[in-house]
This record gives C-alpha cells, sequence and structure tokens, in this order.
C-alpha cells in the first residue's frame, strides 16, 4: 500500500478523531492508499495554511468551517481550484450512516415535494458564568480565535447538511444573542467582553420553495449535542438526531394508512451505507467512525477521480449562508444568500 | 331509548370506572339502549351473587377474575349458561384501540406462524414494609378477600389478553414470592401472615407451538401499572404497553430491507378500532375509554344477538391458567392447562 | 346541586369535546353547579355573539382563538368587563396535568434564569390537493371563516402556553406560506384561491430575555396534532407533546453528574394536577379531560370569586401576538407586539 | 512500550472485533504493553488450546462461552489455575459504560434490596427455513462445533452480566425449543436434524432472593441484537439495551413524588466509566469499544497485579448455569446450579 501525506487543519479533541480515522481507514476499507496526518491548527489559521499548501500542490483536508468568512474562503477556493489539488472540508455529519441514507431516500424521490426543514444544534457546555474565554478548551468562546460562536461552530453543521440534503438557501432572518457579556480570558486574566453568540437561530426560504428554521445554542440545558434534523416532503417525512446517531426516523405516507407510523430505523444492517464495513446487524457504531468514512471518501475519490464532497467550494457555500445569518441578526432584515 | 338494568360485580375505583362508562357510552355510540348500573361487591362474593343473578333471570357483567379459582368459575358458568342470561367478564385491555388493532393484525394472517409471546405486568405501589393489609384500598394484600395476589389482579389481565390473541395454553411452570411476609392487617390490628404472592411468573407453551413468558409483580420499581405484551410471528412482530396505551408498535419484515424499523403507530385515527366515535387524529384518549367500549360492545351483543366475548366461559379459561400457574408454582413441576 | 347556564362559543368537534365536558364535570369534581351548555358558532361570530351576552349579563366562554383580530378582541374585552360578567377562552392545553405540572415548577422558580422557548405544532391533513376549502368540517380553509389559517388555529394554542409559561412577548420576525395556492371551494363549486396560511414561523424575544423560536404547519407529513414545547433554564429544562400528553421531560442540572438525564414522568399519579379526580397512577387521561378540568376551573372561580385564566384579556394579549405575526410575515420586519 | 503476546480464542467476525481492539488500546490508555494478537478458533476446540497454552506458560484470552459444559470448563480452569498465567474471558459486555455504570450504582447500595432480575437477547436472523448449517458464518447453527444455540451463545452473555451484577443463582427451571427441526449442512450437503436450541427461556431464583427471568431466541422477527437487562430493587431501578448502549435508563425512588421518572441517562460524559479516553459528552461510541476496554483492563491487570475479571473461574460459573438449563429443559424439573 502506498502511503499517502495528508495536510489537515484541524485542532484539539477533534485532531484525535482525524488521527484516529488516518490510522483505521485502512483496516476496514480496501484501499491503495494508507493516509499519513499532517500538521494542525485552530480556526483564524485555515486560510494561510490552505493557500500555501495548495500553492506547494498538496492535497488538504481542513476542518470547518472553511474560513472566518466568505470573502477568506473564496481566496482558499480560488487557490485550491488554481493548484487543482484535492480537497476536502469535513463536514463529517454527511458520513453518519443513517444520514447518508436520509440523502439516498430524498435522491430517489421517495420524499416528493419538500416543506419544511428543521434544524437544531443544541449544547449546555457554556452556561456556567465562571467559565473562561480562550485557552486550551476554550478557544471557542474567544471571538478573535474562532471567528463566530455557535454559528460558525454548531450552525454550519447544521447548514452544510441542509445544503446537502435540500439544495441551496435563498434568504435567510435571524437573531443572535450572547447572554454571558463578560468572561475572564485565560490569556490576559482580565475579565473581558464576550465577542462570539452563545445562540443563533434563523428561518429561511430554500430555493425549492421549502420553509426552514435553523437553531443553534450552547445554552440548552439538558442536551449535550444533540443535533437534530428533520425533512417533511409530501410523500415521507425523516428525522435524525445525534444523540442516537445509529438510528433514522422514517414516515412514509404509502404504507398502509391503519399502520402508518415513524419507522425507527436501526442502522446498522450490511445494506446500509457504510455498514458492510463493521460489524453485524444490531451493533452500533459511533461518532468517530464517520471520520474513517470522510477519509476513505476521500481517498477513493483520488483513485476513481471523482473527488468526494463536500470540497473547499461546497464549504464556501456554508460560510455564505452563516454570513448572511450574522448580517441578518445585525440588521434585523431579511438578508439574500450569496450564491 | 329503552333503559336496561344491568348487574356489575365490582368495586373501589374500578366501581367508578365502570359507573363512568355507563354514563357516556349513550354519547359516544349508537345503542338502542341506557345501561343502569346495579350493585358493586368484592371478589370472593362473585359466585353467590352471579348465581343468583343468574337464577332471576337478569344479565350480568362481572369484573375479574371471574372467580376465586377455575371450580367456583364452572358452577359460574354452568348457571349463566343454564339460565341462559347475558354475561360478559370485564377483561378490558381488549377493548384499548391499540390491542383491538393488534388482535386485527393477527386475524388478518399478518405475523405468521408464532414463535414468541411475551406479557408482564409491574407494578411498585407495595413495596413499603409500612403499607398494611385488609380494609378500604388494601383489600387486594388480604389472601382471604382476594383469592390470590398479582396472579389474579395481574396476570388475570395479561393471560386474557394472550388467550384471545394467541390461543389456548398447553402447559405451564410457575414461580411466586412473597417478599414481605407479614403486615399488619388493618381490621385486627394484628400483624398477621402474608397469604397473597407479591410476584409471579411462569413460562409456557401455546397450542400454536409458541413459547410464552409472563410475569407480574407489584416490586418492581419505577414502574406503575406497566402491562406490555409482544407477540413475533414469522412475518411480523407486534409491541404494546399500558404506560402510552394510544400507540402501537408494529414491525413488518415485508418491508424493503434497507427501511424497516418499529413503527410506532398513534392509534388515533377514524379507521382505527373505537376511533371514529372520539376525537380527531392525534388526539388521545385514555384507561377509562376501554370501559365505554366494553359496555356499548356489549349492548350491541344484545341488540345483534352475537354475545360481545369475553363471556363467563372465556372468562374461567383464564381461571383455569392462574390454577396452573398456583400448583405449579406451589409443586416446581410442569403443570398441564385444564381445558 | 345549582344548575349554570353558560355561553359557549365553538363549532364541530371541539362542540363535541365541550359538551362531553359539561355533562362529565360534576361527577369527577365536588361543584356547587352542574353547567349547562348553550350555542355554538365558528369563528367570525364570536364578536357580536360575545359582546350580546356580555350586553345581556350572561357568563361566556369563547372558543380560541379570541377574535379575528385583536382590534375585535378588545372591543370584546371592552363589553364583557364593561358588564363584569365571567369569562374565559379555551386555550385548553394550561389543563392538561402535564403541562399545569410544568407551570408549577416554573413558578417555583426551578429553572432558573430563562434561555430557550421553543414550540411547534404540527399537523399534515391539509397536504392533498384534492382537498376543498369552506363547508362543514373543512371552514378551517376558507379564510372569510377562519380569519387566518394555522397562526390563528395552531400558533395561537402555542403562543398561549407561551404567555402563560414565559411571560410577555416583545417582538416577533415571522414568515408564512399557502403551499396549496387554489382550491375547489365546496360552497360556490369553483377553484378560488386560498386565503389561508399553510404555515407559519417566528422568531421572538421574550421581556425576560430568552429568545424563541415557533412553528405551525399543516404540512409536516406524518404528524398528526404534534404540539410540542420546551423550555431551557439556567438549572432545568422542561419538555412536553401533544402526541404523549400524559408525559412530562424534566431534565434538572442539579441531580448528581453523573447520573443526571432526561427523565420521562408519567404524570398519572395523585400529587400530579387534578390527577387525583381521576384513576390510579399508570392509567392515562386523554385530550378530553382537559376540557371538564377547564370546566372544573371556570365554576370553582365562580364559587372562589377568583376568575380561572384564560379570561378574554389573556386572550387578547394572544391575539396581539398573533396580529404581530401577520404583520411581520407580510412585511419582513422585526414587529413589536401591542401590549 | 514493550510488546505482550496475547493468545486469543476466537473466530469470525468476533476475530475482526478483537484485531481492532489490540491495534487501537494504545491510542487511547496509557498502558506499558502493546499487545500482539494470535491465534483464532471456534467453540469446539478452546479446551485443548487453552490448556496446551497454560501449559506453556502462556497468558491466554477465550472467546466466550469458556467451554463446551462445565465440565471441560473446570479442566480448563484447573490447567490455567496450575500454570498461574494471566487468563480472561470474553463477555465484552461488563466493559459496555453504561453497563459498567449500572454496576458502580448496584455496588454504591442505590438499589437497596433486590426483587427482580430481568434479562433477554433476541435476533431473528435464523427464521429462514432456507438458510442452512455449518460452514463459514453459520457455524453457530451447527451443534456439533457450537455446542448449544442461544443458551450459549446469547444467554451465556445475559448470565454473566447476571452473575456479576446480581451475586450467584440458586436454581432454574427452563424450556428450549427448535422451531426449524432439519436444514440443509453446507458441508455434507444433506438436509439433517438440527441439533442447537433455537430459542432458551429460565425462570430462576438468586442467592440474594430475587427472581429472574431469562430468555434468547433466534426467532423474534424485528430484533437484530436486543439484549436487554432490568434490575429492579427496593429504592431504584436499572435498565439497559444494547441497541442503544449508550444509554442508561435509571429510576430513583429518592426522587422527589411529583417529580419521579426514569431518567435516560447518556454515557457520554468524561465521568462515565472509560468514557474520559474518548470523545466529547454528546458523541457517542459503540460495541466495537468495549474489547479496547476489556484489553486495556486485561493488560491493567497484569500492571497492577489485579486481574481483570471475568478470568476463566468466573466463565465456569457461567457454564455451570448454562449446563443447568439445558439439563432442566430437558427433565422438566428445577435444577440446583453447581458453585
Amino acid at each position: 500500500m502506498k502511503t499517502l501525506n495528508v495536510g489537515m487543519i484541524g485542532y484539539g479533541f477533534m485532531g484525535r478523531a482525524h488521527a484516529n480515522a488516518f490510522r483505521r481507514v485502512g483496516n476496514f476499507f480496501d484501499l491503495e492508499f494508507q493516509p499519513i496526518l499532517k500538521a494542525a491548527c485552530p480556526n483564524d489559521l485555515h486560510k494561510e495554511i490552505a493557500i500555501a499548501a495548495a500553492q506547494a500542490g498538496k492535497m488538504i483536508l481542513c476542518e470547518k468551517p472553511l474560513s472566518m468568512d466568505g470573502k477568506e474562503g473564496l481566496q482558499m477556493v480560488r487557490a485550491i481550484e488554481k493548484a487543482g489539488v484535492p480537497n476536502m472540508v469535513y463536514y463529517n455529519y454527511r458520513r453518519i450512516p443513517a444520514v447518508t441514507l436520509a440523502k439516498q431516500l430524498i435522491d430517489e424521490g421517495r420524499l416528493g415535494r419538500i416543506f419544511h426543514y428543521r434544524a437544531k444544534f443544541l449544547q449546555d457546555w457554556t452556561i456556567s458564568k465562571d467559565l473562561p474565554q480562550g485557552g486550551t478548551g476554550l478557544w471557542r468562546l474567544d471571538a478573535k480565535v474562532a471567528g463566530s460562536g455557535v454559528t460558525g461552530d454548531l450552525l454550519a453543521h447544521c447548514i452544510d447538511t441542509a445544503l446537502w440534503l435540500n439544495g441551496p438557501m435563498e434568504k435567510v432572518t435571524a437573531m443572535t444573542e450572547t447572554f454571558i457579556k463578560q468572561r475572564k480570558h485565560t490569556l490576559t486574566g482580565k475579565v473581558e467582553a464576550v465577542g462570539i453568540d452563545d445562540a443563533s437561530l434563523f428561518l429561511a426560504r430554500f430555493a425549492n420553495g421549502s420553509l426552514a428554521n435553523f437553531e443553534a445554542t450552547r445554552y440548552a440545558r439538558g442536551h449535550k449535542a444533540l443535533y437534530t434534523l428533520e425533512i417533511n416532503g409530501e410523500n415521507a417525512s425523516i428525522c435524525w438526531d445525534l444523540h442516537d446517531l445509529h438510528r433514522l426516523q422514517f414516515f412514509d405516507h404509502r404504507d398502509e394508512g391503519r399502520l402508518r407510523g415513524w419507522r425507527s430505523i436501526h442502522v446498522t444492517d450490511s445494506d446500509h451505507p457504510y455498514m458492510s464495513k463493521w460489524w453485524v446487524p444490531g451493533l452500533q457504531i459511533g461518532y468517530e467512525h464517520s471520520f474513517v468514512h470522510q477519509v476513505a471518501d476521500f481517498i477513493e475519490g483520488l483513485q476513481s477521480g471523482k473527488p468526494a464532497a463536500p470540497t473547499f467550494r461546497d464549504g464556501l457555500a456554508t460560510d455564505y449562508v452563516t454570513d448572511a445569518v450574522l448580517k441578518s441578526a445585525k440588521s434585523g432584515r431579511w438578508v439574500t444568500v450569496q450564491r
């Protein structure tokens, strides 16, 4: 097997998840290459590193969000596309088998006309006033490093999946809030204004005519990392949540009337996406496997010549939505999403 | 509308449930008769009253279990059948719409060959050692009045439903236990031996070749009145529980492979049993409605000449199973069920 | 017991629910009065009837929403308050025991500072293009009779509960949609433009600083009448849904760390609101009981001299929010709620 | 890091799970040794290999069940203990964090006196009559290789956990069944009698006075690998299932009355067993991780000198229970468990 040096932009516990995926992928997927992981960094350095890597002709996998805003992201996309190097952004939830199954059902046309899309990402780990900002494990609270708060950290995940499952978004009206206005900064030792958004909500209209409702917060007591999504179509609906990531809820109106109900699909069979590579039916996989799948798909994309998504360009589309969300939250107006 | 005097043998909060059903039935079902409720009594008087009523030519509805044991029950059945009076036993769970729907699915042959039947009735209200036996609300702890403990009180419900859904039972091996051996008696004021069974479990073989597993207890901390049943057939399975009585869980192996899952059917549509009489889809009914349905079915049985089940004879079949359970628990042997 | 003639403004299956409650209340609650139900009518006649009744000195219970808009509603409130007659609006979900329990927990200060309020009311019964508008059972699709679509029909419920649990709302940004633009009208036989909103979503800020997210639709395939609400406080969170109305989900951060989890409370114990009047623990009640509770509370309010809420004035507060929602949906701007 | 050669007796997809655990353990746990995996084999060769390895002074990890029966198992235990080599049996479910948490709660005395233990292991993969016996992936259907059917394969897991959580068992009454009596044999090509048990149920009494109910089957349509266990104590109850293995259900009677409910604990926090080694709260792990934990514990046992359980002697205790189950199923009598 040939080794493959891959630049990976990411950090902290995410870095561990990536490293784990790089080590494991070859044991479960038949691949020509064994990837070798390279350097890691936080959000505000993505641009410089990515552009330098592209110019050096290196392929690159980037942690999400792609960049601090669409303007930066566009520069990265141009550099990458000019250099022609393989590239991918780590919106790993696309590779949870249950979410991939949802995508298959949508692509097969089972839902019919889409009326509603609903997503939220709820956490509760920053409620304490005593939590400082900045430093190891807490850089996500520091706007200078993180860019935004939950908009870039959590909503970006919801948006990427939504664009993938439901197509482009047209416009948004948003609201953000910083519940705790001041926190001690770990590096300076001083109480400083908090620059990030603690919560971010928006309504949207998709190009396909459906209405959407998005929310992310780190102040939803009782939820650790509850990313949920639901899609309501004319003929069928789909529901999924990260706290039980190995299940997909599916309602099919074409089922016999008396016997219609939400099906709780335990996505662990060999005919479910990716699952033939793992154990036997009934035995669930976890969060980390989405990274193994992503690396496997990236390498298979190299082998087949069909690059795996989301590429940097796909990541840019998400950045454009988060830009619109932050702009709308500031202006109080509906904002059209750049495309 | 003609009035209909009906003798009803029952007691306590159950008496309230019956009275409520008698009052309400006419408002929701089109019936020729308005039933008028008569006298009530505890378990140990069923036989005398029922036989006297039958001899007087009166129709009779009896609380479950039919009698203290099969021997008594047989006398009641003979008296009732000799007199030719309409009769019914209050195994009301047959009339929960979700359970009735389960019966329909079985009768339609959707499950195929049955492999397993599983039922349990779990409560936790008698765990405290300080609870006395006997007296108002506590006669269920007094063996002289109640006959048996959970075997007649709770298991009898599980058995009646099982015989209805899965046919006759052939033999059983059982185990009972009295966890708290002595309790103060409310009437005598003295600490007396507890004669009832606090828990009762048995394994069984049905005539159709399926294996069964039954359990009832009042010592299952965390469960108030959790009657659950599950049937596993070759092609489909069914699951139901009393704590969410308006739902039926249904798994159909003939669903497309990738999309198989347990369906949670919210049994509130007008094409679900009894539900056209109530509200609109999504709005659930409760426990008491099973009694309204039972009275309605009884009266419709009178009108049509096709008596509604369970009759006293059906109730006797359940008594024969509880007799076998108690006998096996004593002897430690498999016991054949009388039929 | 004295009889009590009560004017009741309502219609259709709701009329049946009201009549049922009037008949039953005396059997389960100790009351001095037995209420006797009077006339019924659809939404667009509320004002005239209510004002006439008030002027005639009659007490009045009104179906929700109170009126076609806040302007009309204010006239009704003035007439009622001038006449000094007892009055109430049928936002019956306040009287679901699990919701009343949620109110108790909030009033006891268990949640602490509130960060988020989330409510949605999802149905799927109008998805078919073949469904006509107008006429029996379908007047809700006719804007001339119904006023608005889901905003007044479904969101109004969510708003009333929210104002009760979380205090006044300050401003909203909204979006509505009519998915099926034309439907045959039952009365004229012609295809006519549909004037109602099929879906209505809004973001809001409450006076207490919390952020909110509301949605109602009749195009959410798989949901019959799924009203859900969630409140996230600093110390605890609460979750409830109408499809399993007898349960309350409760998360308490003060529980021991390792053992924290959402508690599924089966609200059927005698120390739960209203439940001492019904059956024994574990035996659930249903939708209709909320109406019995409302009538009981209304009569107890008469007896005690402390009028039961929601009064017409409370109903007006909800009308002001729905006015703001519809106005924002039209203008695309944030709209301040009148108070 | 020192390498450690470990003999491992196991086979098929289980072999892959073991190999995976050996590779990964060093990346997530701080250990002095890196284990190197050796040979694998099916059930009927355990004894010869284990005894040979012990005599050669090698440490050994053995797939469950330990042996074909207690007689064989005792020989293995004697050989291992005589040689004094480290040894362990792969009852991996003890190392699911939620199950380990359950053990902690029991050891802390939170449940009080135990009344009931309930476990079942439900699968549905052998229902088809067309499935042959014997050969790759199907050796579990061949009694000559597998020893017994679900008794040794599935019930053994339930029993090991039960003995660990609830102490020794005294006696059992059991029932087994082979639903499909004949299947083509893959190796001979002929239709041959099926020698394994397809389903196995038993009632039991534990030494601590609690009553138990066990069941395993491969004929429960709709369940892939549903191992569930429940323990009811005087003060608290615990419930767990393998299909959502990252959750523990916990009911604590000492919670405030009005607010008691089953807590759904999402076992993904750093203060949950093993979870500090993995990701962040809310991100679940899967089946395979139980093997990593088991290897880590085994090596930590070597380092500390306190051998990790279950040892071969613990595995023998489970064999004695399965022996009693099979004997009772044959004789129809209660059988005392050898200890």
